[in-house]
């Protein structure tokens, strides 16, 4: 009898369906392409001899147990220097046993949805949001509430609004999802009035807060602002961060700081996903950590990602054509642009990719497609030469699609 | 506001309970103690040099791309070489493109559970069964009918009863799940005449089959059976391995071969899970299939445990009084152990732990606890010296323990 699996698949299954935004990810690959569209690290920022000293030391000291089953919640002594770090470097009150190891933030993300989500449950999230926490989300059947974000990172009234309206129909919100510090995609942060207000209006409303903070550490200027699980007392904020954007997104690794209680149970949730997290990885993270390189790598990075930035914003101050908007971001990997409302980016897609130039389509970042005129920059991958002359082709792709679509649409004030 | 989280928590997350068994494993851990309740490869058949040579191979090659994000479905080259020895070794007709890396085993039942079970969905799966199967499809709160093995693997007579039976009141199971080679915990293996009737009775009631398959690798003695798998023309089985007993557990990879939609459902699942499997190790496993190194190392772990069942079975046969049965596994890591109605293994733990030796009780084993008087034995992770002590102390323990439970209750015949 042949399968008939459509019968067998759950209702989570069923909605799975391939990102078109991933899809087009494959396409930015091919030769020639200068890619803003990616979110990768920059290669060049991958300390390859160190991580190699710290495997070498993980096979001195340790490697029959770095090669067995580890515990799920992650190797105590990377636990420690965790947790220490997060003190010092984030004013987050933790110890070891407040903080686990996850495959990536990515999985912590997909263990709060199926520890929080039942199907037709709600949650909030500020748009544009992290593709990746929307897909995470969305598989498990959860209703998702957007609130936009402004130049302090989230509109707080239209946050209130909308909790009085899904209070009014007795819908109360599991939890808030928010990326505070140089946000993916907008390149935004969360001003520190905004962060204390979020976190009263959450325990005035009793919903938990997702902080993922996976850019923290890579600010250009200024003192960065801490997040907003420093200033949780009574453990509402999840917080999650990872090695990806610090050490290397191919080791996999993340870590959650939360509440004992909620703690557990993700922990329990990880041991039915995976068992436990790659236990050589964690070794050599820890190594890294222990060994001080940490600290001198991220200085790198930011110097390193601070030029690439400049070259970016200047290339756009000097190419693109008036009636744009960008963001600055103070830190992180991600220009967010703002094209007048008669462009639509999606269509506009094909023509960059034609010249060779890939960006994403700010739309892919609304939970329900809202915004049709946007696109999100990458300028962590790309290196400085191709930042320029990426940008260039970019701003003659919009030229043309300025003057054609004022060409064929006339101008129509709205309301009318 | 103190949060209130257990509002918050999803269904599934209320029904997450810490396993007692996990729990008790930390305690087997003391040192003096012999254990033979994990499930662990030992860490003598650890190929460390080996390893160490796969990773300077990856420096030089490709290190850039081993420290980057990497594509879902794992890396092409590391799938090709699995492609082909499963085709090779298992008689499994499959290419590069019908098998993706996972992590661990565990991910791909936990994928499973995540495409395949909606709340109060049915599965079915042989008993005893492997504890993590249970815990990964009980977290997505599926009802699960077991069906009880025999010397040829199932019991094929209770398989048909259960399914008339669940039919007649409407219930279709989603799958079957199995371990056919060297079962977790029995140590039995599904003779080939089943293994076709599984795959028969499958098709003729529309379920698919879960073949997992981590021990397959582990013969002793004999010609290995081919998988289920390798009889399937229709897409009825989602096969899993692993490299967890064939390379390092610490490096978290399987694999999964299915038919293509259903992998496409899986990856996507994978994808909202944590993006991908750790890059790094997938190149290092690549380096160690593609050098020709893991046909050596079964051979080397096939003799290693295979000299340890030995010491098990024969001191076993040595030490333990009559009124007792034991399989005798022909490959893998286990030894199930039978003993006289009137014994509660659970009982018995304590008095064992006292002398220094550890099992896992086996009806941990059974989805609704079912069988008090046996114990799972774990022959690969002790070093030959302590087998036969440990058996010696459990024979000890077993004596005393039918003394007691003899005197304290005298016999009574059955059906009275």
């Amino acid at each position: 009898m042949v399968v008939n699996v459509e019968r067998l698949y759950s209702r989570r299954a069923k909605k799975l369906r391939a990102s078109e935004i991933r899809e087009l990810l494959k396409i930015t690959q091919l030769p020639g392409m200068i890619s803003f569209a990616g979110g990768l690290p920059s290669p060049e920022a991958f300390p390859v001899d160190i991580i190699h000293k710290c495997i070498d030391r993980t096979f001195t000291k340790d490697i029959k147990n770095a090669l067995q089953y580890g515990a799920t919640e992650g190797l105590t002594q990377l636990r420690g220097v965790l947790a220490e770090r997060m003190k010092e470097k984030k004013q987050i009150n933790c110890e070891s046993h407040d903080l686990f190891i996850t495959s990536g933030s990515q999985q912590a993300l997909s263990l709060v949805a199926l520890c929080f989500l039942d199907p037709a449950d709600t949650y909030l999230t500020t748009v544009p949001a992290y593709l990746g926490a929307l897909q995470a989300f969305s598989a498990y059947e959860a209703n998702c509430e957007s609130i936009p974000m402004n130049s302090d990172g989230i509109d707080i009234d239209s946050l209130r609004r909308n909790l009085e309206r899904l209070s009014r129909t007795g819908i109360h919100p599991k939890f808030i999802y928010t990326v505070p510090t140089f946000q993916n995609p907008s390149g935004e942060t969360m001003s520190l009035h905004h962060r204390k207000e979020l976190l009263k209006i959450a325990s005035e409303y009793d919903f938990l807060i997702v902080e993922d903070d996976p850019y923290g550490e890579l600010y250009f200027e200024g003192k960065p602002i801490p997040p907003i699980k420093a200033f949780d007392t009574k453990g509402r904020v999840i917080y999650t961060s990872t090695f990806s954007k610090i050490l290397a997104p191919g080791f996999r690794l993340g870590w959650v700081i939360a509440s004992k209680e909620i703690l557990e149970k993700l922990i329990l949730g990880k041991q039915a996903t995976d068992l436990c997290t790659n236990v050589f990885s964690q070794y050599v993270a820890y190594e890294y950590v222990h060994g001080g390189y940490l600290d001198k790598q991220v200085e790198t990075i930011r110097h390193l990602y601070k030029k690439k930035r400049d070259i970016m914003l200047s290339s756009i101050k000097k190419y693109f054509p008036k009636g744009i908007q960008w963001t600055v971001p103070r830190g992180g990997m991600f220009v967010w642009i703002t094209l007048p409302r008669k462009i639509d980016t999606r269509i506009m897609f094909q023509k960059a990719l034609a010249q060779k130039v890939a960006y994403v389509v700010g739309d892919a970042f609304y939970p329900d497609g809202m915004n049709y005129s946007s696109m999100r920059l990458n300028f962590s991958y790309s290196d400085n030469t191709n930042i320029e002359e990426g940008i260039k082709r970019l701003a003659e792709v919009i030229k043309q699609e300025m003057k054609t679509s004022y060409e064929q649409e006339p101008f129509v004030p709205e309301g009318v």
